[in-house]
C-alpha cells in the first residue's frame, strides 16, 4: 500500500487564515498527527483517527506519523503556523534522517501556512517592511551563547528581529536578557511590539520601545518584534519603510 | 461616508495558497488597485473597478488607494506573497506619513498570506527550520554597501539566508556578488537551493552548493535559500534540523 505524509500548518488560529490547500489536505487523511491544541483547531471528520501527543515530542510524533505512513496511511502532521518555522518540518526529516531507510522513499510533502510573525506584523501595520531575521529564543535545543551571537549580529545588521518562543515558564528570564543585549546596541527609542494571540479573536499589541519594554508581558502565545533604525509609528499603526532611509 | 483599505498578498500564486480572509476581503472590495498580473490572480466581480498600475509605482499606487478610500469607496490593495513582506503594505504606510493627515484616520487593515520564502521552503523540505532571516537583494531603495554588510553579518550568525529579489534585467551581477562574499564565511558545501515559482503548478527546484551555485539560474521569480552550517541533505528533500548540533 502506498501510505503518505503531509505536514501541514494550521496558520496563527483562526480557520479564516489557513490555506485551502492545507484544508484539503486535512480532510483527505485517514490520521492526524499532532499537538492536541493544534488537532482541536481541525475539524472533526468520521473514519479519521486522532494521534495527539504532548508538546515536547516532537520526534516521538514524526516518527509515529513516519510509521503510519508506511503502513499505507495517509498522515498529516498538524503544526500551528507555517509548518517549516519553528515547527514540525524538521523535525519530520530529522526522524527520516537517522531512522528506517524506507522512510526516504515515502510521499513526504510540506504545505506552507501562514506563520506567527506574519500574523503579528499584520495586526500592527507593516513592522517587518524591510530586511528581518527570525530568531527562536528557546534554549531546549540550542546553547544561549548562541542566541546572543545571533541577536547582537542581528541589531548590528540593523534586521528587524522577530523572536519565537520568547518565555515560558522554564524560561523566564531570558527576555529581559535579550533586550539587555540589544540595547547596547539599538537606540533606547526602537519600536518593541509585543503581540500576543496574532491572528485570532484575542489578539493584542502592547507597542513601546527598547527602553522601556517589560520583558514580563511575554508568554507563551506571545510574538515579539525589535524594530529596526528605521521602524517608526504613523497613527496608531507601526511600520519599517522600504528604503534605508526611512523618510517617506 | 465610511470608506476602508484593506492590504492583502495572494500568496505564492495558486489559489490554494490564499488565506480564506484574504478571499472575503477581496469579494467584499468595490476597488482593487495593485500591480496588473497579481490582479490577474483575482477572480473577478460585477461592479468592482480594477485600478491596475506598473509594477514600480508603489507609492503612487498606495496614493490611489487611500484617495478612494476617503471617497469612501472599499479599497483592496492586492500584493503578491504577504502584504507586509517586500510588498505593498510599507508603501501604504509610507503614503500615509507623508500624506493627507485624514488618512491617518482611516480604517486601514493588512491581511497576512504566505510568503515566498515559506512556499519556497516548502517545495524542498524544511530548509528555514533554524534561525533564519530574509534580505531583498534590490539596490532600488537602499545601498549596495548596506546589503553587503547585512549579508557578511547574517552568515556571521550562521542564519539561514532567503534572498527575495535576487536578480533583473538591471541587476544581473549582484546575486554572483553576493555569492562570493558569503563564500568567505560559509563552506563551499553550503547548500544552495533555487525555487523558481514557488506553491505554482510551475515550480523549480535547483539544489546545489554554495561552491558550485551559478547565479544567472535566478531570476524575477526566483527565491533563492543559502543554508546554515547545519543545513544538510536527505534523500530528495533539503532542511535545517531544529538544533544547533544539526545531528538527529
Amino acid at each position: 500500500m502506498n501510505g503518505s505524509l503531509v505536514v501541514v500548518g494550521t496558520g496563527p488560529g483562526k480557520a479564516a487564515l489557513m490555506t485551502g490547500a492545507t484544508q484539503t489536505a486535512l480532510a483527505r487523511a485517514t490520521d492526524l498527527v499532532g499537538y492536541g491544541p493544534y488537532l482541536d483547531r481541525v475539524p472533526r471528520r468520521r473514519h479519521q483517527r486522532l494521534h495527539a501527543s504532548d508538546n515536547r515530542a516532537e520526534l516521538e510524533r514524526a516518527r509515529l506519523a513516519l510509521s503510519l505512513a508506511t503502513e499505507g496511511r495517509h498522515v498529516v502532521v498538524v503544526s500551528g503556523g507555517d509548518p517549516g518555522v519553528f515547527a514540525m518540518a524538521s523535525a519530520v526529516f530529522e526522524a527520516v534522517e537517522a531512522g528506517d531507510p524506507a522512510w526516504r522513499e515515502l510521499d513526504i510533502r510540506v504545505e506552507p501556512g501562514v506563520t506567527a510573525m506574519l500574523a503579528a506584523a499584520a495586526e500592527v501595520g507593516a513592522p517587518l517592511g524591510g530586511d528581518f531575521c527570525a530568531i527562536s529564543l528557546s534554549d531546549n535545543l540550542k546553547a544561549w551563547s548562541t542566541i546572543e551571537r545571533r541577536l547582537t549580529l542581528a541589531a548590528e545588521a540593523d534586521f528587524v528581529i522577530a523572536l519565537y518562543n520568547p518565555a515560558s515558564k522554564a524560561r523566564p528570564h531570558q527576555l529581559g536578557q535579550a533586550f539587555e543585549l540589544l540595547k547596547k546596541i539599538k537606540a533606547a527609542a526602537t519600536p518593541v511590539l509585543f503581540v500576543r494571540a496574532a491572528g485570532t479573536a484575542d489578539a493584542e499589541v502592547v507597542t513601546t520601545t527598547l527602553g522601556t519594554a517589560d520583558p514580563s508581558r511575554a508568554d507563551m502565545r506571545t510574538l515579539v518584534i525589535i524594530g529596526a533604525s528605521t521602524t517608526r509609528r504613523v497613527g496608531r499603526w507601526v511600520y519599517t519603510p522600504r528604503g534605508e532611509r526611512g523618510t517617506p
